[in-house]
């Protein structure tokens, strides 16, 4: 059963960004058209290999949390061993630690395959990779010798431990405490919660890292370390790491959210990882990463979701032609209905912009990694900085709304267990909260990202966009989509200097009441961007396919999105350069009652 | 915990909807507002005593087919019971048939009420009222004698079965048989499917209202007839009724959908309800109660959410003022988060705004039956019929919404089943599918309510609405609100008139296309016009009140949907005036790939 679309996939990562290309950096240096595409092949099959019957049993019956562990189900171990024999785990890194020097953009569709298959399997092979990448570019040598061969080789899992009861969007407030000890290590004493693959018994020991404050250091933020807490010592001890309990989740169920407790008995012991209250910072590395991938994860979850809506709207005969003309003596094909159709496009339009998009900002990634030019290196800091946050949240509000539309494309089966969507709609659910809040990212987009930075990367956003607009509008079928387009960057930027204006004489409450709108309307136009770019590559293709349904389908895709996603601009417009502030509490009467 | 608010629901039925006045009409004579409000006391007790850990647990212990029979959480035997016994099943009908006489706006208050406590419970007593409807209004006086006062009293409960496996959407496919037998009777043969409350241990006898096809009738919709079909005969005998499935559903799983046989073994006794041939007319008074009722239910359950969800956020410390003038030493509850503000004051514009309309609605519904002014009579039924499709749609889609958005307040913990916001979330998401999809409804909105109907019901309906702009319009604190409703009113009749205009030449694909849209920019006007009500209101009181905060965070929400929600009529209008196509099929390729 066809989960996403392999013709799309190659169309994004060579014809669009070309990630081919990538090799004329010399960190990628072996890896050329065919060789990537091989990679994907082998993605391919290990998503072949998964049963769907194990990822519908693992999700009825969900882990439970017995006698101190937590058992998963069979399905998910050979899952991870698959992944990491595949080599997948350490693929980006270099090959000095065990790597294969694959471009992250490849790894990310990669994982956007295995997604489509099962989006809670990937869990913890994605902590798994996100763990390693720490320790390769923070750890010390004796670190990496320690930890990186049994995390690539999948004998070792881990995961990332932030969040605890008092601190979850603010992890300001983080309490967990790390006591220095004569040999250099520390001791490790506190609670975390929501720990994704906090505890299974798929691997012997898991690498925990940990973000907590070493006696005496500064309040805040700025007084946050990162450990490396596995649960097993060296020599085969247990490192007084306890699961206290195991969290019933609507979905992803294969993946179990734990409580966890470090140093119960004070016999925990956590290696510092990079500098002492720097942790943050250094677990943002991973965290960045964490985010491209939840909005990769909303497209993978819609990808699946779309392609199992759409193979039923081709089967399901329900009433007649609404074209008068047509047949009226038989039932139809639900696919014929416009509202169908419509329901379907906005899938398709979401699910194959938005992966343009997270796709992009990953060739990013390589490009500032990997670039010997530091101009580039600091113009793809930049964009990442701006980007990161809006690919996460277009990819998970949208992913929700995706999913959604494909149930209902089902009906009444669609509410049921007796087909995917029902699991697939509760599984997206944590994508808004995944990683950072739509809420949070929306603030840090906008107050950081944009107003503190005084639009600096904005303006180098709007050049790269710009780009492409103006080699669209030489193009007669893609001129009035790409001129309108332009228009709302025109928007975008009169309401930036709004809002840039309210920060003269009002507090961060009036200037970033309305963050989430500015959000996504900032989202919808990178979306829309790709679509632009989609096109354009479409476009020159047809002079020597004009009759590929495929180039078809993608630009009737990016007129549907500049019909039905991009006119919603006008209402976030009228919103955002309005001067009414009803969020804002300006009294003492709470009016929310 | 407070779940809705008693003071607006109020302040809905007797100061905006004067409700205690319709004991003008003798049908509803004794009723004053001093009894009504008595009345909504009894369902508020009633919904009291349900615990919420029974809630949880019927929803976690889901309903199991287990020879032959479903046995149901016994907080739902004992939540039948009460209600009957208060007198509800039956009490919008008739005293002379073991009724009460009361306005179904009340009943539906009552059922709001419940449905905040347990939407999943009231199922099975909202089928139970439905049946005894339809046998009040079109069944034979000894159908009467034999079926109500057991339905009344909770004996019996009932269910309606229209969907098969091939008739979902399309009931013009309904195969089940009804073969006429020497004694009047029929014996019914055939299979439904998605039956909510379809078996269960609570009652002895289940009383269902079937949708077949006797013998030789007509094709199509018009040769459907109605039946009644209980599970057990006068005599006590088995009437060959057979459960053969349960679904597993999403949500509100203390209603199990049930897949049944009638006459497996060819001794299914049906009765005839009303006339032959016009079962789905008869059915449609059932359908149309239970319309409104699902957008009651979107309602309903949004209003647990927000409480639940308000709640948490006075509660819930994170993150520092951005109001950076306030003091920065310490966390605050995220209610004093814009953002957070935001998400819960829509909630409260979709609740208050929604129960409005929707309340209104029942108010045309008690008019309509009871009113002796024939002229009225008719303005209330072309009033339904334009609006009971609206009533649902705004209800279950933006109750899907703001359920999500309650369940965003709550971060990570909403995802998990530690609060109820995963479960309302599940529930909540059926709502856009029961009893006629979106789209179904929006075709049937923009097909029959306006255009075949040539505007005439929505004539009446914008003399409604502009009674009250005008008398907004005096009001300064309003009257800018008010004079964009009646902007939008015209953009609507614009956007009418424009696809009026497109029916002349072009195929119902083409016109009905966009229906979805029509619908939402419709709904959206119409809870834009409650708020307009309920500010008027509002405003008459503060002149005595000018310090009821009740009273001025009603202004206050009204300013929230004006400034947040009418602005996505822009959009609307865009699409919806556009003659872009891209969702009608046009050619042989098929795009959807």
């Amino acid at each position: 059963m066809k989960l996403y679309s392999r013709e799309n996939l190659d169309f994004i990562l060579f014809d669009v960004l070309s990630v081919q290309e990538l090799n004329k950096l010399t960190f990628f240096g072996e890896y050329d058209k065919e060789n990537l595409g091989m990679i994907l092949d082998t993605a391919s099959e290990l998503a072949d290999k998964i049963k769907p019957e194990h990822i519908a049993e693992s999700d009825r019956n969900e882990p439970e949390l017995k006698n101190g562990r937590v058992q998963v189900h069979s399905a998910v171990h050979e899952f991870v061993k698959s992944y990491a024999e595949a080599g997948f785990v350490g693929a980006a890194l270099p090959e000095a630690l065990g790597g294969f020097q694959i471009p992250k953009t490849i790894v990310a569709a990669i994982d956007f395959i295995l997604c489509s298959k099962s989006n809670s399997f990937i869990m913890y092979t994605d902590l798994a990779k996100g763990v390693a990448n720490v320790i390769a570019t923070f750890g010390t040598e004796a670190q990496k010798q320690r930890f990186l061969p049994n995390l690539l080789s999948g004998k070792w899992l881990g995961t990332m431990c932030l969040t605890e009861t008092e601190s979850g969007s603010s992890l300001a407030n983080i309490t967990t405490k790390a006591i220095p000890q004569s040999d250099g290590s520390y001791q490790i004493k506190g609670q975390k919660i929501f720990i994704s693959a906090g505890d299974h018994d798929i691997t012997e020991n898991i690498i925990h890292l940990v973000l907590a404050r070493i006696e005496g250091a500064p309040q805040g933020t700025k007084g946050i370390s990162l450990f490396l807490v596995p649960t097993r010592l060296e020599n085969g001890e247990d490192n007084d790491v306890g699961s206290i309990g195991i969290y019933h989740k609507m979905g992803q169920k294969a993946t179990p959210a734990m409580h966890l407790e470090f140093g119960a008995n004070d016999t925990c012991v956590g290696y510092l990882v990079g500098e002492a209250h720097k942790g943050l910072s250094h677990m943002f590395l991973m965290m960045d990463n964490a985010r491209l991938s939840v909005g990769s994860m909303g497209a993978g979850i819609a990808s699946a979701a779309y392609y199992h809506a759409l193979r039923y709207a081709k089967e399901r005969k329900q009433g007649k032609h609404l074209d008068e003309s047509k047949d009226a003596s038989e039932s139809v094909a639900i696919i014929n209905h416009p509202d169908v159709r419509r329901m379907l496009l906005s899938q398709k339009a979401f699910l194959e912009g938005t992966l343009g998009f997270i796709l992009q900002c990953y060739s990013y990634l390589d490009l500032q990694k990997h670039s010997p030019n530091e101009d580039e290196v600091e113009k793809y800091t930049r964009l990442l900085n701006l980007l990161t946050p809006v690919a996460k949240t277009y990819g998970a509000e949208h992913g929700v709304s995706s999913v959604n539309q494909a149930l209902q494309v089902f009906g009444g089966y669609g509410y049921t267990a007796d087909f995917p969507l029902e699991q697939l709609a509760r599984d997206v659910r944590i994508l808004p909260i995944y990683e950072g809040t739509t809420g949070i990212h929306a603030l840090g987009l906008l107050g950081r990202q944009v107003l503190r930075d005084q639009g600096k990367a904005l303006a180098i956003w709007r050049d790269e966009v710009m780009k492409d607009v103006h080699q669209a509008l030489e193009i007669k079928e893609i001129e009035a989509s790409a001129s309108r387009l332009s228009l709302e960057i025109e928007h975008f930027f009169e309401i930036t200097q709004h809002l840039a204006e309210l920060t003269k004489k009002n507090t961060a409450d009036i200037y970033l009441a309305d963050a989430n709108l500015y959000m996504e309307f900032f989202g919808t136009l990178n979306v829309g961007w790709q679509w632009i770019k989609q096109a354009i590559v479409a476009y020159e293709k047809m002079q020597e396919r004009p009759d590929a349904v495929f180039l078809k389908s993608k630009v009737k895709t990016m007129e549907f999105f500049f019909t039905y996603e991009i006119p919603n601009l006008k209402g976030l417009k009228e919103r955002l350069l309005s001067l009414e502030r009803t969020t804002v509490k300006t009294d003492d009467d709470e009016i929310l009652m």
